[in-house]
């Protein structure tokens, strides 16, 4: 992952889910110019370095499989239509959790003159961070977060990362700290982040908070953003949880794991796909609820879903475009175009899980504030 | 849960898989008779109160179903023999864990000068809690850790156990610290077992604990002592996980939870059944690994069992038995006698996953003296 690695961006025609997609590298995604507005936090938070530690999907084998079954799916998929698809909206619902973010933080600063403070520390001069960070700092300033920026030299020392950690963790004007990931390569990320203090990790990266969200009757502290905006979605669309199958597709740290523990506390049955699952499409077909985070463009088809199904796509893949001015457009892991053939309700992409995870940002932030004050 | 409820022992005939029990009170289980070797701790690890918070399984529209469905399942499963089935040996595989010990324990020993230790702080006076200490005492001397035990009255106050737990903390003797559950009723279990330093705790059950069994790419600390025996029983016995479905049946933050975190980490595709699911013998049936949980006798009918599938049965429930000198026999989640005509492999009640909680909770005990005295 050196700035000198080629940009591959997907080949694909121009909306057709293509075969057999070459990975997109997080090298690409790195030196893609600038998205548009919230998405470059999904895009960070979701296709991350660690969703691409694990081996990719084996797609030529899978897609090869959902061909040979692609006859008996389409006679199932004839009963749903287009048409009858709802679209999650996912950049309405995060405008309203803002909006309700920001009613509280104004109650809040009426009836005991608090206002919640963000700490974001950023290392090094990656342009997609800078403009994560600025972001981050825009949607603080629209709901009324105050929020703190340190940035730091490329070559700063872990000792200078973890003194301003410290000093925001005694800050008592400041209720959430995020470190801005991928961190230096000198720098232990594992040491760095589990020096914010626990009451502070609005990112819910802790493996503490982790533990508690696994462990039934434990209180979480923070929900992970994008996971919790994903489960948000589903209770703002009112789709039945409890009872539920629910697949997620994807095991990462921060998406993927704390989406099927979420599933879990509410009652779903839940079932998780990844590189090593030898019939995910058979499996995928099986669920009622189906959270996709791997970073595979595409990847689910059609054939993998049972109609009637809710689809929650957190992948942002950049697929090369020609018609596109910018060269490239974005898709999701899931074929959108055939998923609303056979789906009762999709996330796009982009404008679906993308806004939700800096609303759920903003949201841990305040949580955090409130608690730190006992303030109800 | 007061000491007068009446024992309710699973009424059924003897070698028959009943279509409906009614369920085990942990009552009972308190209130019958000693039970034979270590079977006691597993009882108390994988049917304490923990795994009965959760509604129980409605096991009569369960096996409605699955008689429905017996006739087209007897097909399948006379393909398999009951002399072809593998019994998992727990009570030997435990044994030779408790010599490897030994051994490590005297080489240790013999180059360090150190003996791990193992503190069990008891409260009250519970007979089956006190007979689990003694076991555990017993189970330290057959393979040299050194045992600590501080046995405080029921009307003990919070800060007693707290001090204790404290000075173990600091006990550079003491390498392990246990807890003996439940506590009496005044007492906060979680503020007590938070308490345990997290190095020393053996049990595995604080939530960093949890946190980091969850998280790719983090060791464990300690894992939990009966889901860490069903897998070492599927190591020891050549089990291949990766790549396999895996279904746990039951979520308790003891057994079934890290259970289904183990197979994940292995790579095995994970599904969690639960007292919620719709339609647990469909989807326990696609399993090639069975891990069940739950404490109800003879839950999993053959019709649930795919062909091949290897079983390991946590349950250990006592149920009627006039023909048996005490009453009562024990039985597993698994009806036993269907179980051996369809799967591969299977872990009996009792001997199978029984003997592994007490061999792994002596197994952690070294790895924490090991740790806290680098000793390769």
């Amino acid at each position: 992952m050196t700035s000198s690695s080629p940009i591959t961006i997907m080949k694909m025609k121009l909306n057709h889910c293509s075969p057999s997609p070459p990975y997109t590298t997080a090298a690409a995604r790195r030196l893609l110019p600038p998205l548009i507005g919230h998405h470059q936090i999904q895009l960070r938070s979701s296709l991350g370095p660690t969703l691409h530690n694990s081996p990719s999907f084996s797609a030529r084998a899978i897609i090869a499989r959902s061909a040979s079954s692609s006859s008996s799916f389409v006679i199932t998929a004839a009963m749903a239509s287009e048409a009858s698809v709802k679209v999650i909206d996912g950049k309405k619902v995060a405008k309203d959790i803002r909006d309700e973010i920001n009613a509280e933080i104004s109650r809040m600063k009426d009836s005991i003159g608090v206002v919640p403070g963000l700490a974001v520390i950023l290392v090094g001069e990656r342009k997609d961070s800078a403009t994560y960070v600025r972001n981050k700092k825009k949607a603080c300033e629209t709901v009324g977060i105050k929020s703190y920026e340190v940035c730091l030299p490329e070559n700063s020392t872990e000792e200078e990362v973890l003194k301003y950690i410290s000093d925001f963790n005694d800050d008592p004007m400041v209720h959430g700290i995020l470190v801005q990931l991928p961190l230096p390569s000198h720098m232990d990320e594992q040491k760095i982040l589990n020096a914010v203090c626990i009451e502070k990790d609005v990112d819910g990266f802790h493996p503490l908070n982790i533990g508690r969200l696994a462990m039934r009757g434990r209180e979480t502290s923070f929900v992970p953003c994008t996971p919790k905006g994903c489960i948000e979605l589903l209770h703002r669309y009112n789709v039945e949880i409890k009872g539920k199958r629910a697949v997620v597709i994807g095991r990462s740290n921060i998406v993927g794991m704390p989406a099927a523990l979420l599933l879990q506390r509410e009652d779903a049955t839940v079932s998780i796909v990844h590189s090593r699952t030898r019939n995910p499409e058979e499996i995928t077909r099986q669920a009622d609820i189906i959270i996709s985070a791997v970073g595979q463009p595409n990847m689910v088809r059609g054939s993998w879903i049972k109609p009637g199904a809710v689809i929650i796509d957190v992948g942002i893949n950049p697929v090369e475009d020609a018609t596109n001015p910018r060269g490239y457009r974005l898709v999701g892991d899931v074929c959108y175009e055939e998923a609303c053939k056979v789906a009762s309700a999709i996330t796009p992409v982009p404008g679906g899980v993308g806004p939700m995870t800096i609303a759920m940002l903003l949201s841990n932030t305040l949580l955090s504030a409130k608690r730190i004050h006992n303030f109800k």
